[in-house]
């Protein structure tokens, strides 16, 4: 009874803004305009002094911005009845009811924590577009059989030496010293206390494995494929798996006029030879993965001094972790030689590993039928960047739509995405959701 | 008629000490013991405290142990009633008289001023070596034709942007805002009235061209070529023009995780090859040139972002400074490639010429001669690293006598060499200006 009332009151609320979603395919579509306001209005939470929506975002976690950004999410969410709450990780989630009962909910957000002199785009657009699906579910009067719970994760950005902060502690990935860590000379433990979180309780955000149908996620690329390729919508194969290596390249520093070439240990000639190694070790075979050499420093770094010793990291990514491991090993056996070669020694030390994970195929396949019902063209792509999903992976299927990324810049102002190209993200986002709530 | 009552009052001092030097083949040899005490004398002025003789030395030019070293090098010539002056650029001069009358004076000497942490061999060798040949010769009663003029050059290591400085003041080189440079809180000015030279009478301190019948110089190596070879005496052919580039490669940086391999422009991957071109340049034509990247620094610096700009330095170092061009034109034409084969854009700007000198063959065959004497073995061999003796090419002939360096070291605590190679190298100094003097 409470029910029916309740949807009732939705379709008068639809009616009174005049809204009766256009229907596509039998699947309605979400409001363009109302997705473009959400993500204008939460725009100004971090924006920089006297700029404008162009000029980006700094909502870092934690930060007044945050917290002023959150309470914009809450009070939508409340707009929408999802009677929103606050985890003890600072998660906001966010219910609406079911028809069926007894099935799982169908798990779906994003984040809306950005990168110091961020985007307003990475992040947001999942979590305004998550809140539009609900909107249009409620005008269209259609109720799914699942619940539809939406998740704005806390923190997601790197922050306290580690970033996927809520979605880790919803599967109890709890760090060693996670709340003694000190930012900016505040304790993550305060500052999760700051939007409402408390580490004390933090246990109690752990959502058991298999208590979700499905996690869902609409994130902008990031990266330039899809807006190269003029696709609109990404089909994400899963995330990358991410090793991280310390290389440290020990020659001897020495006088540059005085040493003679074949008497030289160049620690920087050594270095520059595995520089070009990561990149022919990482497209030496077909596939996605990727090799960087991101940082390097040089010791003692004078325009005199034979380079003595050389610090760089190595990062290789990839889907399958298999392969990750592999281009390390690839790595490990070519550092050998450069330094048999160049009478240096070379240290390579894994530093990090992020696990990736695979998306669930038929959520995969749930989303190119979503797509294709509104004739809009898919590829497939793995994410190269980290996201909430690759923790959700570990309790339950995990499916992620990509939009494009103009130019594929992010985590800078000038981060990009359609607001066309983002409505039809969530268009597909609502259709997937309809796909998976049949099953 | 004095000279001849002064003559008498030295060799009553040689007699006084007891030393008679011991002579061959017709040249007195130098006192071993009597130049290891000086050295060991001088090395107290700039110790570290608590430290000894093998901690090295910080006696870096204008500073009290500078100023303190001087007053010691003052005493010690005044001993041997060389009648020092200090001249306006803070050099240290002093003069034997001669027996020929009108002949020019020969000119011989180095430096005492050291680098922040170096040893106590590079200068002081030849500064010491200077008044040991001069107290020998006193000693043996004998008299050459032409005047000696022993020279203490000022601020010979780098002090204010730049080196060579009393040499420099000599032939009159003062670079643009010479003296309102500062370093430490310190104006040059200022600090060169420390040792008591005088910025505003430096002109004075002018040589001219001709005002020499020879320049000698006897240095510790600082490279490794005598160490290696087991040769106890280098004759140097000259010292090397350097030519130094800023180079700039500008690529694009972007997220790691979300740009494919092909869709990168690394400003690293270029740089990396430009490192290993430096290095295949140099390498690539018979000959003792050196090229050597030395300062690489990689923006923005992040293990996961694709480095967007690398500055580095590239030094190109050649006896001819023909070579040194051609090298520097071979950089840029393989640059140009690496910018195209790696979508960067690179510039390559010279930011600093230093022009050599070539040693005089006379000279060369003066040392060689002297060497033979003695039995010692000798090879010549370029001076990588430059020195005062370079000025003076600029006024006329110069020669340079290099003892071996162990190991290579130099400008570091570890610097060491033999005070029997010393010794030998004195003896030859002294044998080459009684060679010269017959011309």
């Amino acid at each position: 009874m409470h029910r029916r009332s309740f949807l009732g009151a939705l379709a008068a609320l639809g009616s009174a803004r005049g809204a009766s979603p256009l229907v596509t395919d039998g699947v309605p579509r979400v409001n363009t305009e109302r997705l473009r306001r959400r993500l204008e209005e939460l725009s100004v939470f971090g924006r920089p002094p006297g700029g404008s929506f162009a000029d980006g975002v700094s909502r870092t976690a934690f930060s007044d911005a945050d917290v002023a950004g959150r309470e914009y999410v809450l009070g939508e969410m409340r707009g929408l009845r999802l009677a929103p709450r606050v985890d003890p990780a600072g998660n906001i989630l966010g219910r609406s009811e079911a028809s069926g009962s007894g099935l799982l909910p169908i798990l779906f957000g994003s984040h809306i924590d950005s990168v110091r002199g961020g985007g307003n785009f990475d992040g947001d657009v999942g979590s305004m577009a998550a809140l539009e699906v609900v909107a249009t579910l409620q005008e269209s009067g259609r109720r799914t059989r699942h619940p539809l719970e939406v998740v704005i994760w806390a923190a997601e950005e790197s922050n306290f030496g580690s970033g996927l902060h809520g979605s880790r502690m919803a599967v109890g990935q709890i760090e060693p010293g996670e709340w003694e860590r000190v930012q900016d000379g505040v304790r993550k433990g305060d500052a999760l206390r700051r939007i409402g979180g408390d580490p004390e309780r933090v246990a109690e955000a752990r959502r058991a494995a298999g208590s979700f149908h499905a996690y869902l996620e609409l994130h902008v690329e990031q990266g330039g494929m899809l807006d190269r390729a003029g696709v609109p919508i990404g089909i994400v194969e899963g995330i990358v798996t991410i090793d991280d290596y310390d290389v440290t390249v020990r020659g001897f520093a020495n006088h540059a006029g005085t040493t003679p070439m074949d008497a030289r240990r160049d620690a920087l000639v050594a270095a520059s030879q595995l520089v070009l190694a990561v990149r022919q070790i990482a497209t030496g075979e077909a596939g996605k993965q990727v090799g960087t050499v991101g940082r390097l420093t040089v010791s003692p770094g004078a325009p005199n001094v034979v380079p003595g010793e050389v610090r760089m990291t190595v990062e290789f990514r990839d889907l399958s972790g298999e392969t990750v491991r592999r281009l390390g090993e690839a790595l490990k056996a070519r550092a050998a030689e450069v330094a048999r070669e160049t009478a240096t020694a070379i240290e390579v030390r894994l530093s990090s590993r992020h696990e990736g994970a695979r998306a669930d195929p038929t959520i995969q396949g749930a989303i190119e039928k979503a797509a294709g019902r509104l004739g809009l063209q898919c590829m497939r792509l793995p994410s190269g960047a980290g996201h909430d999903a690759q923790m959700m992976a570990r309790l339950g299927p995990i499916g992620m739509i990509f939009v494009p990324s103009v130019g594929g810049v992010s985590h800078s102002p000038r981060e990009l995405s359609r607001f066309e190209d983002c409505a039809r993200g969530a268009d597909v986002l609502l259709g997937t959701i309809l796909e998976l709530d049949e099953l």
